[in-house]
């Protein structure tokens, strides 16, 4: 474990351990590769303090040779590959979601969302090194370094994915975030990254990589990151009944101004981020007036990083008084965004994703 | 052209030339493939009377080689091979948003979908034959027999798709819907079948296909079939700046009990659709009360067929009085679908895909 403070300026630090905390969100807006100091951090367990040297990763279950690797074994013996891909919480913006009714868990704002480019190898290179069994049907677990307490339990953290995704070139191995050695905090040295997934699908501090023919009995897998319809609650909700939360539905938020701002009047620049997992962000609308009228926001984003968010931009003259700002987006599929956060309730507080809406004052 | 009434029984029709009609939900909802006489009819002009003997399809464009070929050509050099995939209209629904404020077009009601197993031969099978460039920046284009006449011009009509999209070995040349020949209708004797896309992007009665560097300029591509924000309308909207309507948003629809319905006291049995272009569906959820509170239906499909739609079933105890009947679908992302007509509106009535609500009395 590290012995030492994660905090970073300007965070918002919902617990320290295990260390939670998210930017602000004009910091998060500053640039389209999130840094470091404004990238979230979500643990689950104390930070694990891994070198690179002494580091192995094993690879087992369902594979013709069972593999051990060194760090230095790996990255000399498989291609090197990079992708740029937003990592976001499955719980990010679960603050809105609880202040329409409570949830439990850390209540996150619209922060806990960051975009990077990931280096390392393809995952699938390994797998295949090791002579994997690629039917359709099997699945990918991964288990990590950390340790898990809940419910009086002690654990290591652990999930897995299913087979087509894990052999996708575009899912690694990754040693690197924005050109930088892992962070402590990120995974130092190896993390899975599962571009399109919420972040718990892309475990950090690697241990082991098993091939079997169910998903991972690990708490985290089987009975966390479910999504529950809003009628249930803990004590009627049945895990092995619910699905694994992997792909992410559209998200989208106003960074700039920022809730309760007192603003001059005249022209206010409007400035947020649009994700939406696997398909391209087609149109972001923004409206001064809760969603009665809407006007167009410019995008920017990088077209050959489909995994990526992209950031948005309008300006609005706003009178004198109070005005809701609200943001919603648009993919591909012409798929938008539920307007209300009961919409998307659920008592775990996950996917909270209907529009985003920031009240400010004109002076 | 065919000389005899296309209506089939229990149709709603439309407009009888161009012909365009959809079943009534109770027959819409009979069984998972769609059988001919419940399928809905949408043409932009008059509907050919070919024949399989005479018939020819050319590709040419960025080819190596400029192809002819006869249907049985086509049929006896490429290998066999069928999709099941729901067809849907990209005004399917259009009532819905008509009904909050007018758009243009036939007002079309849950029906304008269908889902069927598509047979004939891969589309890309054919393009590599032609030694196709194969570039992702690319486009398929293709022409029909059929003659749209619109705002005072005559022309075939044309669309085209992207080169990933045509490539995709699930995208066929079909002539034959569940096992039996192409009804006139549906494109006798050829006709493109473009999974999880909006059915003008899938020809009927195919004359020609062309590679090229852009996409069709043919006004079905260029102007029609393309999603504006809801602040614009005809004068304001330039058909240049938005993206045409390719893939589409859920939607899910109440096909019994029927809106107006006069019911008796006790359980009802409430059965729709839901379909999530190429993702699969998650979850649905029918709510009697308005969408205040809701309970999870039993979902039925084809596991194998994901670009098919699934059939939901949920039974509800009504007690005497007016009830508002909803339903809501997620897909595999956790994304689920607006709330209300005015939150997707748009002035040519496209991607009517908001909560459907359907108004019934119990006696």
């Amino acid at each position: 474990m590290l012995d030492k403070s994660h905090r970073k300026p300007g965070q918002i630090v919902h617990s320290e351990a295990p260390f939670n905390a998210e930017p602000r969100l004009d910091r998060l807006r500053r640039s389209f590769l999130t840094p470091e100091e404004n990238f979230y951090v979500r643990s689950h367990g104390d930070i694990p303090d891994l070198e690179a040297d002494g580091y192995r990763l094993t690879v087992g279950g369902m594979v013709a040779t069972e593999l051990s690797f060194t760090l230095a074994e790996l990255m000399e013996r498989f291609p090197n590959r990079s992708v740029i891909a937003t990592m976001q919480c499955a719980g990010n913006r679960r603050a809105d979601l609880h202040r329409h009714r409570p949830v439990s868990g850390d209540p996150w704002e619209p922060g806990a969302i960051g975009n990077a480019r990931w280096t390392g190898i393809a995952l699938c290179d390994v797998l295949r090194a090791a002579g994997v069994d690629e039917r359709q049907e099997l699945h990918v677990a991964f288990e990590s370094h950390d340790v898990v307490e809940q419910d009086g339990e002690r654990f290591r953290f652990g999930v897995s994915i299913a087979m087509e995704k894990a052999l996708d070139p575009d899912t690694l191995l990754a040693t690197h975030m924005n050109d930088a050695p892992l962070p402590a905090e990120h995974g130092r040295p190896l993390r899975l990254v599962v571009p399109g997934f919420a972040g718990v699908r892309s475990p950090k501090w690697l241990a082991s990589i098993t091939i079997q023919d169910a998903p991972s009995s690990n708490p985290m897998q089987a009975e966390d990151y479910k999504l529950f319809p809003s009628h249930l609650s803990k004590e009627t909700a049945d895990p092995s009944d619910a699905p694994a939360i992997e792909a992410l539905p559209i998200n989208a938020a106003i960074c700039e101004p920022a809730a309760g701002a007192k603003l001059p009047a005249g022209e206010t620049t409007v400035r947020g981020y649009a994700v939406a997992c696997d398909r391209l962000i087609r149109r972001v609308d923004v409206s001064a007036d809760g969603g009665e009228s809407w006007t167009q926001a410019e995008l920017s984003g990088d077209p050959d990083a489909p995994f990526a968010w992209m950031f948005w931009t309008t300006r609005l003259d706003l009178a004198p008084g109070a005005h809701e700002l609200v943001v919603r987006a648009w993919d591909a599929a012409g798929q938008t965004q539920p307007s209300r956060p009961e919409h998307v309730w659920n008592f775990k507080g996950y996917l909270g994703s209907c529009w985003h809406r920031v009240t400010v004052t004109v002076t």
